[in-house]
């Protein structure tokens, strides 16, 4: 798996909200093999480290051609960067595209 | 009846939000015989399973041909979806077309 | 005056929200004679029964040529309707048209 | 009838647009007795007279309690404006509220 | 079948634009039998008839059971609405949800 | 300076909130001596008296010629505002237009 | 009167489109004596100059104490900016807020 | 590769127009290695045959692991379609989001 | 550094919040040295003085060939105004272009 | 000078438009001093080559620090554009940030 890179928190003394959006992801629909497509929204207050916004997007790209459901996926990516970066707080959230009429977002957060 | 299908929540011991939007719902008012038609959004905090999109959409279909209230159809799909996934908290809201100048909304929350 | 007709509520064991709005509602300036346009929402919590829409359009015709002010008519329209369903909770909202430049918003509100 | 004022153009060797648009237009359907509303715009090139906007709003009142279809009324707006002002052009749109789930535009066009 | 009903056009001799919007139109896909949702509008020049809205609405209504392709229900709408009324020009809109990630419009013109 | 006027509120037994829109408020910079423009929006909660609309827009008016800063203004709106018309609550925000490619936003809060 | 300024088209020999939008002009109506609001929007091809925008601002405000009908600014404000500068083709488009719940917009064209 | 699969055209003696809009197009920059999203319309006049839907979305998803420049990808998918369904008129127009800040929209017609 | 510099507040006695919105800021990344652009946004509530616009202008155009991270910049301009003019609180909020996809937004907050 | 790079069409017997859009150009006032904001967006026919667009992102760059008028940024962005590409046709449009309360658009096209 890409190693997520941080960067040290320029003021962790103080509580801030940061929050990244990507339009641009893509992951496979494991029972029809077909690709779905969210909005992925990274919201977190940092502790001592930032993500890196380059190794974050390559992270992203990992999911392109791997089969999991929108449950799972959103909850794989919070735990993930929780990992990566021990956060105060952290919310992901993914929009995904119609299927059958219906669209879908899931919201998973974390709270130390 | 359609069986709401179900699938085991992929992270039970973190409590978060799905939402699934059908702006596609069509029923049929019980005094004019005319179809309505309406947008239904679900959001609810899964317990221990998942409601299963396409049998959710199945399950929506059955309404298409039904004489039925906004007040008492928005209610019954509510009662419905909390028997099918027994979840932590859900809300049902249905927003109708327009009907003699007027739209309405109906919302309805069931919390454990 | 036109008797606000209502229907039992089909599930009055469950407090859940009613959205209706009227973006045809006109009265009457008292002091110009000129009509007024307003969108008028009403949202409430039904109790034992519910609002009948085709009653409520006839009643909103009734103000079509009456002359009233917008803080007299979004409290009567809050009053009337109280009387008529006896709800847990209701609130009148009339956003009113451009006069003089300025556009107006009356907000009313019934708790038990 | 009212009468449709004027007031002398005041560049009338140059012909240019003119578009006055009421959002507060209300008739009344002659089958049901039930009240329409509709945008009302009035696009047109003046010839040596222009319509006086106050004299406009008075006539535009005389519809609220008229009953009138839709093509009717937006070719009768029609001929009235151009007997009262005899422009090079002049279009009258009509843009009605949902009836039926359906919404309705009629434009009609006068050219010299 | 329903039929489509008309009434004298009130000013035959001059063509105007008349323009009727249905956001509520359904029929069923013939492969999947699952229901399709569209937009349909219909925008013409009437000739010595207009098309009665009520009527046009129950015609609408016979399509909610009919197996049928975008490119046929746009066709035959435009065809039974010629028939109907022998307009100087019209023409068909139709716009449909997603299907498969996919919205789909269909624009058919008949000119005399 | 301008009298605003008042009218007795109709439900003075009900807080309710009223809010009165004024796209077309313009002030003049004390520095440069050129105009300034802003929305002012007005919310509040009557007592015994209510503003009339009429007055409102008179005294908006002498604000046209006059020097005053952003903040100054707003505040002053809402002491003149209270003091004629002595509200259980009210609410003044102006939003300017970009000077100097920024935009600005005051919002001043009275609370008995 | 403020002279209206020019400096070089930086490129004469090629046609080009030049538009500069003003959201904050107002004058006067003369009939009330009541301030108008317009969106003023200059549309035109150089000549040999272009119009310098500080001066065009300084045009604008004398108008604000200027008692003058919508048609007649609009025809005005033409023709002095064809004298300053001389252009190919000239279009003044002015967007006027809502006077008894009507907006008006007044388009003339100016081509040697 | 995929075939692209047809159907014939319900009314071949009426030139219409069919769109279809792709908003999960993705395909690989073929220098940087990193995937791109654009939105796909096709636009067309059929002539003897229709595009079958279900194929097409199959045929998109050929160009998701594949390298290819924006401009070359627009006009392989109209060569592609052109030579499946011998259209009147055919358009493709591609969407790309934002790289190095920039967006890019491709448009290319062929015309029998 | 630029002095920022403040003038007395008009209503010290009375906390109210002001907001000014610079849409046109930029810095340069300290890694790739390309520019940034950033919607910033300020929200404070004054103490003895308040922020003077200009001066706020200048300081802004500081950062336009400054190496500096989101998070860091957005934290020193909170510190920066802090010191400057020592409000009862203060957020800055700042809006970040797409880069390689993604867009991005920091939100910080003092209060005293 | 950056050189502007480009590549061979990959349709060129096919004329098609290709459009790039720049949300983040800067250039500098070169009365002021102050920076200037704009959106640029190319339209072109390609003949035998098209832009490259890393090479174009580092041609704005080169107006990040230079004083420069509007419509003579807008021309030479076009003469620098057809002189790298020599296209069948091209649009430069530049939209400018708010000065003085006003937006300016400047359009110019090259044709063969």
């Amino acid at each position: 798996m890409t190693r997520l890179e941080t960067f040290p928190n320029p003021k962790p003394e103080r509580p801030y909200l940061i929050t990244h959006a990507n339009p641009e992801f893509t992951s496979v629909c494991p029972i029809t093999g077909l690709p779905d497509f969210a909005v992925v929204t990274i919201e977190y207050i940092p502790n001592e480290v930032c993500l890196e916004l380059k190794a974050l997007k390559y992270y992203f790209l990992e999911f392109r051609n791997k089969g999991i459901f929108y449950e799972a996926v959103t909850n794989q990516i919070l735990d993930d960067l929780v990992s990566a970066c021990n956060p105060l707080e952290m919310t992901i959230t993914t929009e995904w595209g119609a299927r059958g009429g219906m669209t879908s977002i899931i919201e998973a957060t974390y709270s130390r």
